[in-house]
């Protein structure tokens, strides 16, 4: 029998206690031993709560336990809930975590203290809720160069896109509705904003790349300026907006991104939607394979927390570590290529044409010219912008085009 | 470094061997050391393989060095994959496979017998063909009770009903396509009767709920009955028709079937088309995931190969064991509850709502009545159907409905 710490017992930490007792059995065939929970660290007493017994109010007592080998860190945020990690990990014990601000800008320094203690720092609950994404690429994927993961990888903003998509739901009355259904933070900027899709690519980008981009090196544009009429022009053409963190090796270039993009329907990610994540990965002999789920949810990251106390006690391959990210990688952003989607008022057709050749133009919203360029640079397409912006022209929307390397072939 | 072998080099054998060499120092990182290729066992000479001075033409030489601690199987069929793997799994080797016939008749057997001598029998090529599926049940999913896993997993099949749906195209037409496209067999027969899907979801279901159903104890109906009215049906009601395995465990109840069904476009699996595989599985913690990807190929199916020798390698979770089938298991198939998809001539709507009460009309093809059943069982499908035939009813077509537990809210 292994014994089992929790730090943190909210939402993720209480739906992770659940799962260990209601689904022992389970657990005990999965492992060859029953996990236990001996440990339950917060700063509240709790005294409704089912593991109120087990609860302690400092980290000592677990660090200092040698029964423990095993901690889930559910606090979130940075300050304490680094401290204890390292605290842990150089005790030896492994942890096993769902806190993608920690992660992504400490992720390096964490699992090279890991591998020196001969234990592990595990992240599956950190991206992508349940979804087993952090795993298969670990350990199912490892033999692949992965040259792409794209991902719808935050689900309150899939839920407002989707709802504006279906039900033309302004962004302020779809934010509220995620809210009340408790998918959404009160303070929603995080995920409108992006933050939250950042975190999330740069932690899924180091695990397939072995480098770490912090998130403030990483370009990211949210939700907050994508209008209806950006929505109909994508549905007009088949294709749906997706909010896509993306992680791309292409020749020698590596581009990491989180932005909106046009998502065409034969791409399945197109087909995500509601507060549902889904996560595309591309490796040289695996092709395309895609990672679907509930993004967040205490039961659903439960699950991945627990999927991460049972590597802890059975993988035997090695850590990985993380180099940090020099000076080339990621790629300077002004090099991504791709086709856009811009919407103008003030030009005609003809201006456009001259200025980005041969564009496809779609029935935008009326006294606008909507139209996707054909593929080219940032700077490039910024450029254009420019040129038609002095002619008279005022940019009303610009939005990316999601080409994915492989595509069904039917 | 360890010494591997490869029974078959034929298409799966030989992109193994490529994908051992290729990517090499990935397969590094990810075991801890190398793995490298010392026999290929095959028939043939193959004077123009790259592997031409790795070939032996018995297993002995295999069998009896010790330095070869892992084999991978890829020769298909029965009689000679079967001999070998229990002599390997008797000498204590594992043997990672893409054999589903040999999986779906004998993995119990193997099993037990790679758990009695301290080694492992692994067979994630053998269902989905690259895509993760039997890792992440076995492991990422592990600690959650399986309630469902529906998938579509037979490549040729969903080429065929793609183009049927996509291009109006028939069934000899698209299937000659298939073929000449390298995905569908010079004898077709497996795939588009049902039982490629049947062996490959009686290996998950074994996999999810630990009991093996022999493929001849599963319901299987394949794609051969499906008109082109019956495809535009579904599509006029926003759905697409997909020849779905399933495992089904509900309260008591367990049902393993392979039958078409009309999948609503809600279902992330309505989507998964042309030569695509996807695969739900449902959890009591984690909800819904999907995984997706291509079904089929030596790349793809390499893949998976080469992640079971890693895993051969990297994992120290306890050998996992399958009962066989008992009586109650599955559950009598004529207790299935669904809705269905009925198209008769020679009745008129009245008749039809008398005998299936409460049903949705669709606009079937001239001289044809069509609709939507309520969810019934299987038996009082059949007896709806005895009395509108009794009536002068000409059933010209059934297909089962796909109902999932869960769906994005949005």
């Amino acid at each position: 029998m292994a014994k089992i710490a929790i730090m943190g017992l909210g939402v993720v930490g209480g739906g992770t206690a659940d799962l260990l007792a209601e689904n022992r059995e389970k657990i005990r065939a999965a492992c060859g031993e029953y996990l236990d929970l001996k440990y339950g660290l917060d700063v509240r007493d709790m005294p409704e709560s089912p593991y109120r017994d087990l609860i302690v109010h400092d980290i000592a007592p677990i660090a200092n336990d040698p029964e423990v080998s095993i901690v889930a860190e559910t606090i979130g945020g940075v300050k304490h809930a680094y401290d204890y990690t390292v605290r842990l990990l150089g005790a030896g014990k492994s942890v096993v975590t769902s806190n993608k601000q920690l992660v992504s800008e400490h992720g390096a320094e964490l699992l090279a203290l890991a591998k020196e203690n001969g234990c592990r720092y595990l992240f599956e609950a950190s991206t992508g809720g349940g979804i087993p994404v952090i795993g298969p690429l670990s350990r199912d994927l490892s033999q692949n160069e992965i040259t792409e993961i794209s991902g719808i990888l935050n689900g309150t903003t899939n839920y407002i896109l989707t709802r504006k998509r279906d039900g033309g739901v302004g962004f302020e009355t779809a934010l509220a509705e995620a809210q009340q259904k408790g998918y959404a933070e009160r303070d929603p900027s995080a995920d409108v904003e992006g933050a939250d899709a950042c975190r999330k690519i740069s932690i899924l980008s180091a695990t397939a790349f072995g480098k770490l981009i912090p998130p403030d090196k990483i370009h990211t544009e949210g939700i907050t300026a994508i209008r209806q009429s950006d929505v109909s022009a994508a549905a007009s053409m088949g294709a749906a907006v997706k909010l896509l963190g993306r992680a791309i090796k292409r020749g020698g270039e590596c581009f990491v991104l989180v932005s909106p993009f046009f998502v065409p329907g034969k791409s399945p990610l197109a087909h995500a939607d509601g507060v549902y994540n889904a996560i595309s990965v591309t490796g040289n002999y695996v092709g395309d394979v895609m990672f679907y789920g509930r993004g967040a949810g205490a039961k659903a990251t439960a699950s991945a927390v627990v999927a991460d106390l049972i590597t802890a006690k059975t993988d035997a391959s090695p850590v990985p570590t993380w180099e940090p990210a020099g000076e080339d990688f990621p790629t300077e952003f002004d090099s991504f290529v791709c086709p856009r989607y811009l919407a103008f008022s003030g030009i005609e057709r003809n201006a456009v044409r001259v200025v980005f050749g041969d564009v496809t133009f779609l029935s935008g919203a009326e006294g606008e010219v909507a139209f996707i360029t054909p593929a080219g640079t940032e700077r490039e397409c910024a450029d254009g912008i420019a040129r038609l912006s002095a002619g008279g022209g005022q940019l009303l929307s610009m939005i990316r085009v999601y080409e994915s390397g492989e595509r069904p072939e039917a």
